[in-house]
């Protein structure tokens, strides 16, 4: 069921086309066929395809795309990612924001493979964050999926983050994990936000599934790991970047959450190129 | 008449709360009280202030937002920005929504203002493009302008740019112009994409407003801007950077269009404070 | 893309249809067929057979429309338009709302062609205002093409018109020019709205793409005309008529705007006929 | 609970405002008021005050509105209707639209009341139909309450009418009345539409509430009334005017329906003007 | 023109899959089929087939439902209802919500169909009223169609009922109908509901369509059908239970209204059965 | 943040008042004020205070309401609720749907009171389900909480609960569990639905949260109980009533799950009376 993602392809495009194409809509016929073909510009993760398609089938469902390389899988410069072929001023009007959706998707996808390459043969997994772009959450936690990575909690209902704010406010870590626990259904897991080794110790005792190391050094960070032996999964969080992480990894974390896989992932490049024989 | 920005608000807000904010909802009560600044932990253009507000005024209307730095203005690194007072339920709920915007926001004025200073001095305009972040154009290209850039057309229909692929399907540059002219409304400019300097000389000698130059080197837009010599504004286009955009600007053109700007600007970094004596 | 077409369609069917056509609902069975044919009671220009042909697939898709005179073709009071034939249920049920379009249609397509009709051989285009039937104007500026006029803007936000209000708040003609040339993008036209020939020789000095005569007699018409010579578009506007239309046209004037066409344009006659022999 | 009337003002100034009033916000200060009047042009019949409250509202909730003649009395050429004062951005953006729906709704109310003047004095009520403007049903059949016509039925689903393509298809005048009998609820009355005397008594034998006596000519409508002799309600249909309204009246007939009224009544001329005091 | 329906199955989906459906979508492969019956846990009457059809639709095009009992048919204990085959993902997420809508309308339509047995050869048609589950108003009352009873008015704007705190607040009875008269359109019909004797007496002297007793016992709602002897509809309202419906019918009255029906219809068991041989 | 539930009163609203409450209008001066009280007419939990008031919100802004008996304490036949006072529009109009919503509200409130009542002094808690009336699933399972029940998972996106279906198509408990510890995030627990002890075993070895004992009798009830011993929680579930519950409790069951308090539970009575003194 895709129905939210077809109503934010259907924003996207109300907000590009507007009141319509006036150039392609003055210069092209109705009638007028295009075969087009999607080649990448630098090598990246291909995440989006399906979105794209979305895109073109409400501008005129006539639009046809064909898949080259899989999602998923890697585009090298130079490769042909997808054949798109319709009425031409179908596939122009929706050609930008198509590429949008693509290019934002594949970059995200691309970077968490970054990250998620780096840590190979360790114990952690990359998750992603609630550090999204707003709109666009529920594609880039897709798109981290597709890089490889895992996601953490898809928003404010479905897990309890108990965070240092909320430890603050509640009385401390216990009184909180008390308290949530008599209210919040059975099947939700807890996990605690700890800057502290003492914090990381009330934890145990009181019992959590999850805790998220906030922005912990490296020896610290084993130092927790160690502490919890098993008894909790342990997340490292806070300004992870591609030159930390592995090291991070190796401190035994169970998950390495990355707020820039989402939030500051780089489009990638690519172009759609008319096909000359059509 | 912002209703749209609240449209897009609304969207954001429920991706992320869903069912409610499990954690918050258990851990405060409905009296509490909190009081909050907002950091900023890098230096960055304050960009997004009335969008936070926005969200946390649709979370709860008794939020107040207090700015300490006005829009536009630069933040240094540990400045505050902002201070936040309220129910602490809806500054927790919302915290996060309007800092995502926030943060996206200001990453986009501040590397807009990076580019506008690097060309001050000479005649070039830097200027957004389509290539925006689906379903936040109209926020985006805010910023671009909170950033001191100034904005390219708004969609396809609030300007005429005729591309490599519509000059090819209209057959020729002159072909497509006078196709235009024929139909479009009389408070529309056009502008032509150009790939060589011949359809610079076809342009000027059809009569465009405005001409893009598509990808060119820095000599061969040098001719370009002494071929136009003033008959039409020049834009340069293509794969900009922080590097290159002040020789580009020395060429003289009129405008350098940067995707970078609202496609792949880092998000900005600031915490969210409780304040102690609250 | 003709989603918003959709939209408004689909209001104005749950505006009339409620929570069901009760005659219609209790008189016939579900599996019942009807074959009817729309015919012209008075002459006119055929409007907006899409939008009826849309009326009728979005109350039972299985009903098919024929057109028998294409869009934009004249018909004479007698003559049949197109033909419906499917689920009798669906027809009956769409019949008014369909026929309320076309007729709305169809009459400010038919006023439009009489304006044109007035002016032909001069060098005036009939174009149409924002004095629009709110909800419908995209639809009415698409009647206005249909019946060989042109568009002004569609809106507020594609094209800059400088209003006499705006020039008294701003502070004169020269100094609005000045401060919308600093801000609005590229590729919109500024046009400015003049109450006299000292404004139009304003213009003339900051320069503008268009001069918008209000309501100015025939012979300051003509001078206007003579002072601008061909350095700005000139749209003459005002309580236009047919009786007059011709003469001002023969002022020389590029543009005549008919607010009428739009806003004050009779529907025409027409009467859905079932056909005996179905 | 006006919010349909809401969704309806929404809506227009989202057609006519798109991403924003380009000359207003260039040219004036977010802090620059203003004072106008709105003045009639002609002499109409004051319709649609809260309606452009409304839109002054939406687009600036500091916008202030004061009537000068009440909703529903007469204006005469250059009385001042209204005032408006607040943000002069609010009043600018808005002016249009808020005078698109003024006018058309006045048109409205302004003609219904010439009907209802010429038949004053007899028996007959003027009522609308279902020949409206899509999108603007209830807002136009307020208006001929304005003017001091009466609604018919609002849509399909809050009265049955039977006319000429459902007894056809039903299989008569007794068949179709039966039928319906059996199923609709017990508080929405049935009327029929004849096109025969003898289609008349049918209906008196069979026992209806209301007859639509369609296109008949003035000795058959008053044979028709004789023949009914209050045995129900006699309403008179079809291509009704002002010439002949009188007549139809004069015969005896309880209503007399006016498609004209709604769909064809010309937009009454006003302007917005500056208080040079302001 | 199911829309309305549509909307309201795409709301219950939305509210139940939320974000989708974690164990289905980790469990099953996207291609993997299945084949499932709806078999009736306990005696009821088959209602809501097609909106059942409409959930899995809306889930997964590619499911298929077939019934095996026809609406409005009574299903026993065992009986198998329907089969559904497609796509496992679809029909394990979209079982719930196709569920809760079957049998609560099954619920609706066969609590109705026992009412309706028990008035079997009296005057009385059982019908409903406005006392329904918010949100549900069309669809429950379509059930009681199915389930052999009447509809009563479907909303506020419908049909005239004049209440007990009407008739206070407009001065009474006589007075309440007078005005009612002057302004409602001519096929709504007038219904005043009657605490007395004397009111029904009122009633009849004013002259209304039809009369609801509120809540009279069994001799005074006979004396009220004895006082109106046909020259209005009497329907019997308030506190309608299954053991005095009979009583209650055999007094004469036209209409009996049972809130039950709709407000508190518990809903029929049924289950979903994978088929072992798919 | 409360705005789903806005959505749903507005739906609601718009489903009862269509075009407009037309007795109420046509009586009702838009000055006349009014002053009522909502009376118990049965003992019942209160519930839905806000959601009216939200109701007579939405209609006139000025409708005041008062509660006398605070959300989730019991009212006894007779007890005045709350207090209402404003416009007699507004409140004639919002009546019916506002207590639509808390009659219903509050019927679930009083079921699952008395389900809690039942099993008072044992280890278990009344749970939920996702058995609920679409389109009212997050006030209702607001309403059980408001009774002293508890909620299960919200929706089939926070949690996991593995049925038979499930079971069936991956293969076994064992292969399900892993396949879905796989992929889901860290802080959704995971529930199997067992319907034989054979299975609950299974469930034991491979490690999940939560055990669904589907449809068991009393005496397998407990020896599920026992053979678990705490290694995991246990929800009985089926078909349960007020008559069993407390022997099922009695088995030792952490959980035990009632359909029926969100999709049987018979609406309270009560009644809105007009204040005489008002």
């Amino acid at each position: 069921m895709t129905f939210p993602w077809l109503e934010i392809v259907k924003s996207a495009l109300a907000e590009d086309v507007g009141r319509g194409d006036v150039t392609t809509n003055a210069l092209l016929g109705a009638g007028q066929g295009i075969k087009a073909k999607l080649v990448a510009r630098e090598d990246l993760v291909v995440c989006g395809l399906s979105v794209m398609a979305d895109v073109f089938h409400q501008v005129d469902p006539r639009v046809r795309m064909l898949p080259e390389i899989q999602e998923g899988r890697g585009a090298m410069a130079g490769n042909t990612i997808c054949t798109i072929q319709g009425p031409a001023r179908g596939v122009l009007t929706g050609e930008r924001v198509a590429l949008n959706f693509f290019q934002h998707l594949s970059g995200v996808a691309t970077l968490t493979r970054q990250y998620v390459e780096r840590v190979a043969g360790t114990n952690a997994r990359i998750v992603d964050t609630r550090k999204t772009v707003p709109g666009l959450r529920l594609m880039q936690k897709y798109a981290v999926r597709v890089g490889g990575g895992h996601n953490h909690r898809m928003g404010l209902d479905d897990g309890v983050l108990i965070k240092e704010n909320h430890i603050t406010l509640a009385g401390g870590v216990k009184a909180a994990v008390e308290q949530i626990r008599a209210t919040v259904h059975h099947l939700l897991r807890i996990q605690v936000e700890c800057e502290t080794l003492a914090q990381v110790q009330e934890c145990l005792e009181v019992g959590v599934h999850a805790i998220l190391l906030d922005n912990m050094d490296l020896s610290t960070t084993a130092e927790a790991v160690r502490t919890v032996n098993g008894r909790a999964l342990v997340e490292a969080s806070g300004n992870m970047n591609l030159d930390k992480v592995r090291a991070v990894a190796e401190t035994g974390v169970d998950l390495i959450s990355v707020g820039a896989i989402t939030r500051s992932a780089a489009s990638k490049d690519v172009s759609l190129l008319i096909d000359d024989e059509a």
